[in-house]
């Protein structure tokens, strides 16, 4: 399948794409969304600015807005994603293809960066991504690391684990610190216990991947820690992605790097 | 003088410290103070996401709440800059050197990165700063490039210019790419003309600076986009830093980069 953003885009909004979208449209940055009410935007904006890292906003629309101004002109984000999670006070209510009906005045969509940018990049550079040779998820650990709060939207930072040589973990510093808005540079690297992470076959979200002798587990800031903080805030209602099902924009990872 | 951030702040809160900070406490982040009641402050927020190299986020306090997070704990954004510029409708109303007077619980103050942290880099990699040899501030530019706009918020992007010879350019792209959160790379280099800018020698901000032969003008976006575009927005009250005069943070320089 070689579809380009709008292609796909288009085909999310009349129904006929519900898949999760790793892989597809390479080269283009895929993001993460969250849909709130205005009276709690400026608050989530101002946890997403203090924890750049974990939370790294890539664009916020007008309030009663839907379209994502120049990461894809002419879309909207009510249908064009292939599906869609809504929580009431922090609990899922249902998964759906389109929210229209869900739609309200006051809402505020926001673009979260996400890890896909830079693991393609990785990959175009040699270094091996674990959970997409074990075609997982990539393992996700809540750390004792707490995020700088903001009004109701606290939480501990979210990391996700992928084992590389340590001449790779150098590579992959290198190449990721040139994408700060889609993570950046991993926030530790080997022993995990100083993040307070047990057991690395345990994660807290996704699949265990493999870890081979001579490797060291590289840690970077997780996109899950913004929809933990988002969840524990139990807002009266939410609106996000469903997980892997991403906002494919039309603007290429290397528009996103330093 | 060789005073710390913390007793220049405090040198400004008892009044004993009202000039620019140029050259102040090496190594430390300097920034640019804009304060907004809360209904433009969303809004405010959404221009800078937009447009961040001209307009790069540091910090963005709670409502009402004048210490500014992990920059400066403990500091008091009211009283600890060395001096204030007060607008009522887009007009200078006065400068003063502590605005307690004028605050109100809905304010919401806004630190924005300045481009004294990666000339600093410049400098240690042995990039000569004209201005800097010159004693002149730096030449701004209106450009023909608009913003993209949020609510009141629009306007030319305005860039700085520093001439350099050409290697020294590409030492100065690699170096300040390093600093996406104090406008990072250049947007342009060579013939001003692309940017409408007529007369390198007429900036419409700053002083000009001698520009050698064999070298060519580069030029950075300029925080002063930020300001220009805060006070066509008229906004009924409004205060920043007076320029030069920069809340000076305990963060390093190092702390930004990437």
């Amino acid at each position: 399948m070689n579809l380009t953003p709008a292609e796909i885009r288009q085909l999310c909004r009349i129904g006929e794409f519900a898949s999760p979208t790793a892989g597809l449209a390479p080269g283009y940055v895929q993001a993460n969304l969250v849909i709130l009410p205005k009276d709690l935007a400026f608050d989530f904006v101002l946890f997403c600015l203090r924890n750049p890292k974990p939370c790294p906003i890539l664009y916020v629309t007008d309030m009663g807005k839907s379209e994502p101004g120049m990461f894809a002109p002419g879309a909207d984000l009510r249908t064009d994603l292939p599906r869609y999670c809504v929580f009431r006070h922090g609990e899922l209510l249902e998964e759906l293809t389109d929210i229209s009906t869900y739609w309200r005045d006051d809402f505020v969509c926001f673009l979260i960066g996400c890890s896909f940018t830079f693991e393609g990049a990785m990959l175009r550079a040699g270094v091996p991504v674990r959970q997409i040779e074990e075609q997982k998820n990539v393992p996700m650990y809540r750390t004792n690391i707490q995020c700088v709060s903001a009004g109701p939207f606290s939480g501990p930072l979210v990391v996700s684990m992928r084992p590389v040589s340590p001449s790779d973990a150098i590579r992959a510093v290198e190449i990721t610190s040139r994408y700060p808005r889609v993570h950046g540079a991993p926030i530790h690297l080997g022993d995990p216990a100083p993040l307070g992470i047990q057991d690395l076959n345990r994660p807290d979200y996704g699949d265990a991947v493999t870890i081979n002798d001579g490797e060291i587990p590289v840690f970077w800031a997780c996109g899950v820690t913004t929809q933990a903080a988002l969840l524990a805030a139990r807002p009266e209602l939410a609106i996000t992605h469903a997980p892997g099902h991403m906002f494919v924009t039309d603007m290429k990872d290397e528009e996103l790097g330093n």
